[in-house]
């Protein structure tokens, strides 16, 4: 067999199997939205015979064996080519899947799909004894999967590296130091400012059927193409791309606050932009791939906040906002802005401001750390937590249910998943300082509607290159540098700064 | 490996492939309800993948050598035992599968496929030559597959088969000649009395979201379950059972129009209630599936029309109604149930009323047999459609878009199909007289809403049977005698004499 027959062996298999896994994301879409409230066991039943055939597929003795006679050929010389790239690519999620072993892999599945359901049960219940033991489960089989997996300087890169190719622990340390410095001291500025916002403008009443005709026209401006892609309404809103054409969004409605549903969108919508501006022609191989979640969450915290947020996007859509929504007659442009950008430490990461968010991200960081490392015990989990909100954001959980247990990441097995949140607002700020320099002033085009000159430069610079590049890499290439904090920090400085008068 | 080994493999295999092609039914239901016009292309691959994948495990050889062990040995000794159903209904499938060469099934798939989408575009155009070629390539195809499948006594037996076990053309020549004949005598009856229904009060105008809402209390009240299922909106409705506890109706509705909504409902409905029927502990083997279509479409049929548009029913029905639409204001009873049962000879099979509508059924069978046979060549087709509306009907289509071209079904390869519309309603009222002699008059009670009585019957008898008996067998089964016509023509000439006065 040629290196070329062995290319197309694998690109054949590998776009059969994304094919296949469509499916699954279609019927993880429809769980959240259309099932019938009795269809979740079988649901439950026909996605485990699913990701068992997916899981044979993956690790097919025979992807190592086309995989070696590819490796070293001329067909991988160029390293950004397509082949060369889905040859990587190929290799790094072949290795994942073979060495960890059935049993650890079946166990964490197993562990980490009741630590779901007990975490839904226990949180309501601020009931810490309850969730420990599944919590201690899954860390104890989390870290036999990074003993699995394999690293070089710390347990916790085998982890991240699933997530954030090439990402090190010591790099997001450096980072997050500086950038958690910065925030601090903003934050305290802030608070001392006499200044504030007033947001109660933005818990007036807004219909829901307005709300969802404005969140459309406002994704359908922005260049999310609606005949390629939806937006249905969940409990727990995501973007889920199916394939070429078709990307889901989602979002939820809130008739007394006008913010959840419209930055949610637009948020879901930065995700789904990048992957309607993914290669098609690439399509089931990793070129054809978004390359990371922090590159993905770079695309959707830049059209929520660097966009959405912004005082350019808003002299552009506030009349039409006021067209919408009644609750808007008579309020002007400035203090709609000021409100939307209220900074207000809290104690929930999801409905946290621009500048304390990073800070939530650090403090699960700097936990999960702690208890990968040994450095923490579960039993010490909930006090380290609160004591780094005090520390931070000076406020402390009354409860459990808004303290430690707030997320059910950790119970799913998504350790070592939360920089990539944090990662994705430095990214986004690095890339929108390099489009800014590029395309001019990015305020003044966004108040002109030249929404599709951004699109038109992310899709070339970002989208467009798949995987091509890890994201370091990609960061180099695109701006020049590698990843620098001081653009995140110099934005929120000068925004929030201007905002509160400090 | 012994025979319960080669059994378990067996089961497993099977309930493997039936939770895989819940997902390909779930995209078919996503096709036609919510996926993004774009999306489609992308769909196509995905379903050819999976059905790709489906092939070769219905084709795997073990299948062959698991049911060779289990042919003949003790767990199959007792036939309507759910093993000895299941290795039977493997059997049956797996030579289906087995004995049309690949070739073939490619070439037809391609057929039918181009079929369509040629019949789509052909219809509004009455482009009769543009549509002939690949008419001709699939009937021609078809003969192929049914030399391939093999017969006895006529090649029509052999497609017929696929879609109802045990039916043979001759039978269906004697049951519909005889229907054919007391249909014809009894619509020349109707049409010569002066006593006529005014079917006006149906077109006046009834919102869409009054109609949705009583569509659903209706359904939620005949025993349909909602929360394990659903009632979505399509332009060409259907059933679609996912799986236990997820069952996916569809309708469409016409705000000038009053029945279209409603009785679709039902009708589906009446799938949906037999698919919720079934022995769920079966799932995913023969024993926990539809027997036939012929059957299916007896359940649609008894709950639209036996039911739906009995006296009884509305009597129930008809204040509930009157609550929900305006346009009911000041309209007795009488006259409305006499509206829903007007009998007008028309062209369109899909909306045909229940004493023509096996009318339609008939030609389209003589047609297609006589082709099958070689009786009749496909430039004759318009013409002898034409000339058996003309015959039985007394009308002729001025075009071919509702003649000959009307529906899909042959463009799309279902062919020996048609009979299973007209089986259904000779089942149905074979069915119901057999209830009404077990429950006592269903008139009474059915006015009184005691449709739970009638499906917990339906459930026992039928429903709950899954794949036990083929067609005639369950009929023997559940009345004691073989298929018989005169209920049907009796049931026909009681209720719409009595509603003609003839």
């Amino acid at each position: 067999m040629t290196a070329d027959q062995a290319y197309q062996w694998l690109e054949q298999h590998s776009r059969e199997t994304v094919y296949l896994e469509a499916f699954s994301a279609l019927a993880n879409w429809d769980q959240a939205t259309y099932i019938p409230r009795k269809g979740h066991p079988h649901r439950a039943q026909m996605q485990a015979t699913l990701a068992k055939l997916l899981h044979a597929r993956n690790t097919d003795p025979r992807i190592g064996e086309m995989l070696a006679r590819l490796e070293g050929s001329d067909l991988v010389q160029n390293p950004t080519s397509p082949q060369a790239v889905n040859v990587r690519e190929w290799r790094r999620a072949y290795a994942l899947q073979t060495k960890i072993p059935e049993r650890l892999a079946v166990e964490l599945a197993q562990a980490t799909s009741e630590g779901q359901s007990v975490w839904e049960e226990a949180r309501p219940k601020n009931d810490w004894e309850g969730f420990k033991p599944v919590l201690k489960r899954v860390f104890a089989l989390t870290r036999e999967v990074a003993e699995a997996i394999g690293y070089t300087e710390e347990r916790y890169d085998a982890l991240l590296d699933q997530y954030e190719p090439g990402a090190t622990t010591r790099q997001i340390e450096a980072v997050f130091g500086e950038l958690r410095q910065a925030t601090v001291g903003l934050l305290q500025r802030l608070e001392a400012s006499p200044r504030k916002p007033d947001p109660s403008l933005l818990h007036r009443h807004f219909p829901r059927v307005a709300q969802e005709a404005f969140a459309k026209e406002v994704i359908a401006t922005l260049g999310f193409d609606l005949e390629a892609g939806r937006l249905d309404t969940v409990a727990h809103p995501f973007m889920l791309g199916l394939g070429p054409g078709d990307v889901r969004l989602t979002t939820r409605y809130d008739e007394g606050f006008f913010s959840m549903a419209l930055f949610g969108t637009i948020h879901e919508m930065g995700h789904g932009l990048y992957y309607q501006g993914l290669p098609s022609e690439h399509y089931g191989t990793p070129m054809g791939t978004e390359i990371s979640l922090g590159i993905h969450e770079s695309q959707s915290r830049t059209w929520e906040n660097l966009v959405g947020r912004s005082l350019g996007f808003w002299r552009y859509f506030w009349p039409r906002a006021q067209a919408r929504f009644e609750a808007f007659q008579g309020v002007g442009l400035e203090p709609f802005y000021a409100a939307i950008n209220t900074v207000q430490p809290s104690l929930i990461r999801v409905e946290a401001d621009e500048v304390t968010y990073n800070l939530h991200i650090m403090i699960r960081f700097e936990v999960e750390l702690a208890l990968l490392r040994g450095e923490l015990e579960i039993d010490q989990a909930p006090e380290a937590w609160d004591a780094k909100y005090q520390e931070y954001l000076g406020i402390r959980s009354p409860t459990l249910a808004d303290g430690v247990m707030q997320d059910m990441h950790w119970a799913s097995g998504l350790i070592g998943y939360f920089p990539t949140y944090a990662l994705g607002n430095l990214y986004g700020a690095q890339f929108f300082a390099q489009a800014e320099r590029e395309l001019g002033d990015l305020q003044e085009l966004l108040a002109r509607g030249g929404f599709a000159t951004l699109l038109e430069w992310q899709r070339e610079k970002i989208h467009r290159q798949g995987s091509r590049y890890w994201p370091r890499e990609l960061l180099r290439q695109v701006t020049g540098e590698d990843l620098n904090p001081r653009y995140l920090i110099d934005y929120l400085n000068r925004k929030f700064g201007a905002l509160y008068g400090v």
